[in-house]
């Protein structure tokens, strides 16, 4: 579901989330949406969770090469990256791209979900060199 | 990926739009996210498509519940509903939860996932009935 290696960062968390932002658009994806999901949680259902963001993330390029193959691929679409507090340290999880040919069965997708996930593993591997 | 039966009503796109918000609102889904593909297609890469929006739908209950099993579900979260034009009519497209088990093998999601999926189902299903 997630890439195999969840990148594991020292904080703190608004750095790292602001780290991760600026990794993503190094590669060519804007954060299209961001989701608080502790003020969510904290707000909607009076739950506590530590600091969990989930930004959407979408290279505008690749998205419209997807849904010329498969116009149900948005359902998919934007490649979540969550940034979570795990016992003090802030863990940032992707979505892997790959799941766009393994859950349509379209292998022409393969192409451009290889060359989203080449994209956003570079955009990881940004984080843990820094 | 996403539900078996496309919802495919005859529009106009924003009332189909405005009703598939709603039948989520009843089922207890708040839109915490809304892509307009359409326009970031158009305004990023000058691509055109038909009108396509992306809503990032949640029910905070069982979105929490699931980040209690699991705290990379979030890379799932929240439940895409697309909607979108097909030659004429809309298409109201789902991302099924059950892939909250399938992506995970944590067995114990699946009860979370069938709610989620039974709200959704019959979010989808009041937008036919109408």
């Amino acid at each position: 579901m997630v890439f195999e290696e969840t990148v594991v960062l020292d904080g703190p968390f608004d750095e790292v989330l602001a780290a991760t932002r600026s990794a993503l658009a190094d590669q060519g994806f804007g954060v299209l949406t961001e989701i608080d999901m502790q003020h969510t949680l904290r707000s909607k259902i009076d739950k506590e969770i530590g600091r969990y963001v989930i930004l959407g993330a979408c290279n505008p390029k690749l998205a419209g090469a997807a849904l010329d193959v498969e116009p149900q691929v948005g359902a998919l679409l934007p490649c979540n990256v969550v940034v979570h507090e795990v016992e003090g340290t802030v863990h940032v999880d992707a979505l892997d791209p790959g799941l766009m040919v393994s859950m349509t069965s379209r292998d022409e997708l393969a192409p451009i979900a290889a060359e989203a996930r080449r994209l956003i593993g570079d955009a990881l591997a940004a984080l843990t060199a820094t």
